[in-house]
């Protein structure tokens, strides 16, 4: 069960495959941010990286992430996730990158001979924008909205 | 002059009214992510924000921010600058919110009736994919690059 749970419509939208902004720390605590495929499942969210990437030292040094996700058709649609990530492992066989490729592409990651590893991230609270222009947060949020 | 030079595909990229998404560091450390308009003008970013949002109270916290320019068309081509905010003031007549609003939707900006505030980034460093699909990044960084 998600930590917090998201209306409907904010679920339907993190389900389509949007891009996806990621933040972590890094070892000074200053933010990182780079571009990010993703899915949604369970209120989590899935992020898969080749094992070089210094966002992966980043977070398994501090697992807290913050992840905006950005409309395809209407960038004015976005949904910015705040949490943890709370599992890490290898993604053998590639298994989780193919996931998303599918997921972005229609057929599976090209690359082939590269370790990459799976994270999820617990979702503890949101903030965005609706389809209406519409702000919307999750219930702990006020005025502020979050952003 | 900038920090830290860009070449000049990436100062050419950022030029153009792609839509970032900006992380910045809570009270507590932990990262904050939101959707923005932004400027590009001799080196540096410039964001806009209505005074009463949360990343406003964080950036005057911390001043260290991470931005992520995504392509408008194409998604795949996107920048990552990091680096710290060293300007701040408030936005008198909304003349630097206007020149976003132009920038992005061809008009002045509407809501008229709520306080503004500027602030410049100074970029550090920054990486991310060129339109070829290879990997950039300043030279700063080494085979890593950045992401």
């Amino acid at each position: 069960m998600p930590e917090v749970p998201v209306p409907d419509s904010v679920e339907q939208f993190l389900r389509e495959p949007h891009f996806a902004v990621v933040a972590t720390l890094q070892q000074d605590g200053a933010p990182h941010t780079a571009m990010t495929w993703y899915d949604w499942e369970d209120g989590r969210v899935l992020l898969n990286m080749d094992h070089s990437r210094l966002r992966l030292r980043f977070l398994r040094n501090d697992p807290r992430v913050a992840i905006t996700v950005v409309g395809r058709d209407d960038p004015y649609r976005h949904i910015s996730l705040l949490g943890e990530v709370e599992e890490i492992y290898d993604d053998e066989g590639l298994t989780d990158i193919d996931r998303l490729a599918l997921r972005y592409t229609g057929a599976p990651y090209e690359t082939r001979d590269s370790d990459r590893v799976s994270a999820w991230v617990r979702v503890d609270r949101w903030h965005g924008w609706d389809a209406s222009g519409a702000r919307v947060t999750h219930a702990g949020w006020g005025a502020e909205g979050g952003s």
